[in-house]
């Protein structure tokens, strides 16, 4: 962890290091990646067969690649009903905030009679990665199935990494709320290869979201074009400005939960109150002893955290802008002339009541979101991430007496005959 | 050219194969683009130099890399007033259908107290990549350039190639009436490179868009991450779908209008009427000899044409949306239910009055669209192309008390403690 003060002298080359670091992979994992999905291209269902073993240990010769429905039906008997009535909580508070997300269609018929307009449709596939590891995140499921089907997508597919064959029932149980279609126990850039190529068994889709690893993202990369995606995602990290009046221990606690996700994760608070910082600083340790993933957290805070004291909070809109957090939060009495000063940020929790770890589960809002300071010109999943606009026009014949003439005059402009033509013939039969 | 008839036996086969036809660049050009990136990167403005040397027959060092305001301000002294006046309204009216497009900011308060919402704000940086070539494309400027001002961009930058220096003056008097902010003299994927780590000369920016060749697609789909793009671009396409109400050889000229873009173009004609398909095949020859592109648009259309004919256009349907096409004409006394019935096409022109090429100019919808069956997950450029989404969220005490110990229960199952704890110290104080 380091400490900044806005005051001191070093402080603009030092906070540009802190902007500049990406924390994100730097092995060159690009061939590697190429790699795999080429595998899964050329031999499908054979390919993948060869990484469940070697990477899951796992054969899809015995089980299949494909959960069955009863394993999914099944999975909420399996687990705590408490949390099965928080996750149906969480689905269907998501569901109402991406509901009024929904784009309008738009028309409009101008005097000639000439209507133009657009509207929107869903994706008709879509696939969705959902990494393993260490604990099941359910909650990146509900994250990324739930604005699909609301978008209308009739076919979801998931796929994600089964160790020995075993996916987690709080997985499933989420699969089963969201309403995904197909699980498919695969992982890495090899389901990713297998979503966009298809195989014998997995379906190709036009879309895919979901987080990942490095491959997982680099394979989502490779991809895009020959199909979406919704985002390239790197760690995970928070900002945090706080007044005096913010509570030091359970600033302590926002901050590890950012920094507990992973050791690249990164977690910075900003306050103008030097006391602050430093009780801050002193309830990290509490703090740390009182949660199981200590390593990590405190690996992520030592490498990557920071406190930045500035001499007004105000002058905490600049630095914001600058590092485009994926989670600001703004822990003070009034928060709205901050929020309303900064730009670039891809959620923000106002207030002191307000911590980001309620929007991560179930306050409606995405928890995926744009990091490494892609905020600056991209937004997090939502509803019309799995929609796509067409524009249409009717020009009446009015309307190709109005702009005919002048359209045809930039065509030959841009010395393109056969558009001008293709109006020229137009106006020569009315 | 090949005719295709949807009722015989070897029509499935041969659709599917017009289908999986990507008509894009097969070189691997993906390392040439990535050194040349890396060669800007590194060395900047030197490096542009070599390249403008090399490529483009013109030495920054004198004259420069930035195109003088001057010259931007006198450009339209120096075009035809009937076209200055066609630009202008182009530009008025696309700007009109884009300010329509501008998202809806939301915010909504729950019984609790609990508010959540998103708002809107644009990309503060955007780059626009002009592409050179025989024809000044200077609709490309417009159709890039007025939805990032109408989004609210304040540093809009252009670069284009400028073959011994010059840029033709119907782009830069586009450049003027978009209000672009900069141009530079630089084209291909070191253009790119500049816009996403910027030089001495030219600033880095947010986000990337605008059609280029190969080299440039592949240089934007390197940099995406880094910087957003607006899409990966391929070669263009119409596909039209006609009734025999329609004229043939306004069909025709429809068709070469798409084809005398480039020899990668692809120009379709569905039709229910044999005797149509007939008559457009024998009004080509004419058409072909009534423009000057007859070179291209013959290649194009030799190579990718296409004439399918189906028993009824509501059959249509499924081989448009397997087609996705950028381009949809529907051709058609009533063309309402097909346009019902289709998914997934870039923009659409309905009934006999409306060519592309008034869209391409100055209908208002945009003209940067989806190719290569990107349709099925991609919309074509827009306002909120270069805008993006920060959802928010400010938690009341009695929505804390609400919806704290089941997102607590959430995160224990998740196995994220301190995600937990930053709950549970809030309820703790109550």
């Amino acid at each position: 962890m380091q400490r900044l003060d806005a005051g001191s002298a070093d402080f603009g080359a030092k906070f540009a290091a802190l902007v500049a670091d990406r924390r994100e992979a730097s092995d060159d994992v690009s061939a590697v990646v190429a790699d795999i999905v080429r595998q899964v291209a050329a031999r499908g269902d054979e390919a993948l067969a060869d990484y469940c073993r070697r990477f899951d240990a796992f054969d899809p010769a015995e089980g299949g690649l494909r959960v069955p429905s009863a394993d999914i039906e099944n999975a909420k008997a399996h687990i705590d009903p408490a949390v099965a009535d928080a996750m149906a909580l969480a689905a269907a508070r998501i569901r109402a905030f991406h509901e009024a997300q929904m784009p309008a269609d738009h028309s409009e018929t101008e005097d000639s009679g000439t209507v133009r307009g657009w509207r929107y449709t869903a994706v008709e596939r879509a696939g969705i990665y959902v990494p393993g590891g260490r604990a099941p995140l359910f909650s990146s499921v509900l994250m990324n199935a739930i604005p699909a089907k609301v978008a209308g997508v009739e076919h979801l597919v998931m796929t994600t990494p089964a160790p020995g064959g075993r996916i987690d029932p709080h997985i499933l149980a989420a699969v089963d709320l969201a309403g995904i279609d197909e699980v498919y126990r695969v992982g890495g850039a090899q389901a990713v290869g297998a979503l966009a190529f298809g195989t014998e068994t997995i379906p190709s889709v036009d879309m895919i979201a979901g987080p990942g690893n490095a491959y997982v993202a680099e394979a989502k990369r490779q991809m895009f074009g020959r199909v979406g995606i919704d985002m390239v995602a790197g760690p995970s990290e928070i900002l945090i400005v706080a007044d005096e009046g913010a509570d030091p221990e359970v600033l302590a606690a926002d901050l590890l939960s950012q920094a507990e996700h992973d050791p690249t994760s990164q977690s910075i608070l900003i306050t103008d109150s030097a006391n602050l910082a430093d009780a801050v600083d002193a309830a990290l340790p509490a703090a740390f002893a009182a949660i199981s993933t200590e390593a990590a957290a405190r690996e992520s805070w030592d490498a990557n955290g920071a406190i930045i004291t500035v001499s007004a909070l105000m002058d905490a809109a600049p630095l914001i802008d600058a590092l485009a957090p994926e989670h600001l939060a703004l822990a003070m009495a009034d928060p709205a002339p901050l929020f309303d000063a900064v730009r670039h940020a891809g959620s923000v929790f106002l207030g002191y009541q307000t911590p980001e770890a309620i929007g991560d589960y179930l306050a409606g809002p995405n928890h995926v979101l744009p990091t490494g300071r892609r905020a600056r010109f991209s937004s997090g999943l939502g509803t019309a991430s799995f929609m796509k606009r067409t524009t249409f026009l009717n020009v009446s014949a009015a309307g190709m007496a109005e702009l005919g003439p002048a359209a045809a005059a930039l065509a030959h402009a841009e010395q393109l005959p056969a558009h001008a033509l293709s109006i020229e013939r137009r106006l020569a039969r009315r």
